[in-house]
């Protein structure tokens, strides 16, 4: 005898789940990479496939693809991890101070314990030292400063003060195309309204300041832009602004009364000799008071990239000028019901921000290692182009910094048809097809946004010098085969 | 000469703010913690006080109130987060063998890189099995395990799914008064409707199935109920749940076809003799295959409470039990945005379910260190409730379980009357008192929930045994003087 009122069926289903939730796209490690787990698996089960392994190219994860660790970061979060250590004469003094200090910041003296929601109140200040010092003494309030779980996690928090779902006249949020698909997973899940400028491919994917007026002009007609999104250097394409780009986006947001976020989580990764990061807030501090003092911008770090590529540890940080200081107070709230960030990012970011100098006795080998990570991300960055760039039917711009190429390749009409047939992006059957004939592993552009009839994809400079090359090879080898199979040249 | 629209005008501004942040309330954080933050400040600051110290009994932070962390646990955290430990002959061979195996689990072999975003597979491995021999013998499936950043990330998570806040007939998600704040605070930040289900303080805070009938009717006049959470042990009100009163609940979710999340976060703190942990899903099991295969339930543990209590590693899991498969590909997509959990709160949890067993090296020091963490709690647990029964005006029901006391206050008139004039809740005025009188920070009972009428607070049963007893002195004098002060009998 059975009192249920719905027989068979479930509470929550895909008819009654969040319907924002099911609108939510993330390609990073969307359908692509799923197929990557699954043809892996069937390889560890004694599968045959024309190729012994899976190449993931698809995620900016240095250390699954071998890079390693910084030694002196591990030490100083292994010594806050388990204190006995510090007896230990095989850790180095220079990291024992650092993690005594981080340690008499925490509560009970241990990482195990909760911090404050906006973080460690010594990470904070050595964090702030640490901007003060790359902007070349622009200054840097510590209680400016929010420890964060990831960047992403500071991006969605920030996104939430912001964009309210119910709000009739809908906020809309500005953001590069192409981007880095958690922005427009955010914009979805909070209803928000995504409102596209796209970079210029055809001058190294710089933004355009006359295209920032273009996309706000037209998105007034339907929603209230209110923030605007910038990636430097820019995920998945690998631009890194120059200083009179950041002063026509800054002149612009102080015009319109955008509020900016400034995504610099690759501040670090610059590789082309002409470039130089530029951050934002020392941009907008040059620009004089009236804009200094005025624009409310966020600027988010993590320890996920750079030359430690501690992802892992989902460790970031978010610096907030400007901020109303009741909205401040709102944020502290919001952030304190998720009690903290995790304590060992914390620590992992404290090294990255006061990392052994000169006179330090561990200085010789952290500069070596983090030289090593840096010179090799140069040296590929440069590889991939040139490789790319030889291959008909594709053009790759210069990687100018962070750690993808974005190159875009021709997709003969035959393959955009057959995609259509079968519902899919044209770029989303290459990549399939990519995967499926070789094993690697990348994100069809579609999943960042490109202009209507480009394609594009996104793959990693990560692997190794070796196998990067084999892996560009195979690429190679794929893309003329695919045109010419499609080209009707068979 | 200025271009800008609205000059001397903030983009956010407490009134352009997502109006459902601004709903956000989280007491344990709230405003008496800022107040017991500025006051330390003071006192550093080398101010005076009648006191010497501010005690934060306000959350439960065990190694900040001085709980010393599980040997075996760090030392494999340790060893993952820096190898080259492996080769050193003061860790034990036991935590080296679980330290491989979690790195083999790792990308790369590293702590640094991304795990898959529902987490480590071997970790996930280890949870079930855990579950398993914890539930005698009911299966758990890997696959059904999804590691989180702390348990308030899952929870947060799967209210997610659930809640959509533009749906017209608007999700109603039933809670216990009194509730831990994350709840109401993740309600208001998604614009669910909180329906409140009573404990009977009279009746050891116990679950009334009448009281839940009566709850879910009321609330079918203005939204739709679709999901209950229940927290076991309880947080604040230290109860442990019957075998029959869990049955009852699940057999009244089964009947209202409602979703049920299951807090067990303080599974392994139970300390009446008489009271025993059940989990939510064995009592499923044993109600048979009518309701194990139809209930959808979601278990929350964590590495933040127990015997371990590292809140800062920010580790836990959830089993999703009967979830709809297209539901789960939306779990892990929505997940996968925000990357993976902390890897070395992944490496926490793994320890606390495969901790060392009787045969290993380890196995003494382990079994000594938990047995005397838990036998300390149950002590200062039967304390606590002694010491505040013993105050006139005060009723403290007998702290089963978790870590907290939730003792009922008698305020007196008069002081009601005070607090209302100054527009705040009268426990809250009691709390202030408390603290500037005391330096104890404690948390109203009015950020739980409470009946109308009646007054409590929150205070951790975490201070050692000699500060603790100190503390519920200075309580018990500070209740004295504070009635006296109000009954007008100065």
């Amino acid at each position: 005898y059975c009192k249920r009122k719905h027989k068979d069926k479930k509470t929550l289903t895909l008819d009654t789940l969040n319907p924002q939730v099911k609108a939510v796209e993330y390609a990073v490690r969307g359908p692509i990479v799923i197929k990557a787990g699954e043809i892996e698996r069937y390889l560890e089960e004694g599968g045959t496939k024309p190729f012994s392994e899976v190449i993931k190219a698809n995620i900016g994860d240095a250390h699954a693809m071998g890079q390693k660790p910084i030694t002196f970061l591990r030490q100083v979060v292994a010594l806050c991890t388990f204190p006995e250590l510090m007896d230990s004469p095989s850790f180095p003094e220079d990291a024992k101070r650092r993690a005594r200090r981080i340690l008499q910041g925490c509560g009970g003296h241990s990482l195990g314990s909760y911090s404050a929601s906006p973080g460690v109140e010594c990470i904070r200040k050595d964090i702030a030292a640490y901007i003060e010092q790359r902007d070349e003494g622009v200054p840097s309030d510590w209680e400016n400063i929010y420890l964060t779980t990831g960047a992403s996690d500071g991006i969605m928090t920030i996104l939430r003060l912001l964009v309210s779902g119910k709000d009739s006249s809908r906020t809309g949020v500005m953001i590069p195309i192409p981007q880095y698909p958690l922005y427009s997973a955010a914009i979805s899940e909070m209803d928000a309204v995504q409102v596209n400028y796209y970079l210029d491919e055809d001058n190294c994917w710089a933004l355009d300041i006359n295209e920032l007026h273009r996309s706000y002009q037209a998105a007034k007609q339907h929603c209230q832009p209110r923030v605007i999104c910038i990636i430097n250097p820019g995920n998945p394409t690998g631009q890194v602004q120059s200083k009179k780009c950041i002063e026509e986006v800054l002149h612009f947001a102080y015009e319109e009364n955008l509020f900016v976020m400034s995504d610099e989580v690759y501040q670090d990764n610059v590789y082309a000799p002409d470039c130089q990061f530029h951050s934002f807030k020392k941009v907008l501090y040059e620009m004089g008071p009236e804009y200094f003092n005025s624009v409310e911008l966020v600027s988010f770090h993590s320890t996920s990239k750079g030359y430690t590529g501690e992802c892992g540890f989902r460790g970031g940080y978010m610096e907030v000028i400007n901020m109303d200081p009741e909205v401040k107070a709102q944020l502290v709230k919001l952030l304190s019901v998720r009690l903290c960030p995790p304590l060992a990012g914390q620590a992992a970011m404290d090294v990255i921000v006061n990392p052994p100098q000169p006179e330090e006795h561990t200085f010789k080998q952290f500069h070596q290692e983090k030289s090593s990570v840096l010179g090799a991300l140069a040296e590929k960055a440069k590889l991939t182009e040139k490789i790319l760039n030889a291959v008909p039917g594709i053009k790759c711009n210069p990687v100018q910094g962070a750690m993808y190429a974005f190159p875009r390749i021709f997709i003969p009409p035959k393959a955009v048809e057959e995609a259509k047939a079968l519902g899919m992006q044209p770029d989303m059957l290459y990549c399939l097809r990519l995967l499926e004939e070789t094993g690697i592993c990348v994100v069809p552009g579609s999943g960042f946004g490109q202009k209507d009839g480009t394609y594009h994809f996104r793959m990693t400079i990560l692997p190794s010098i070796e196998k990067l090359k084999v892996l560009l090879g195979k690429v190679r080898d794929f893309h003329i085969g695919f045109l010419k199979e499609y080209s009707g040249l068979e």
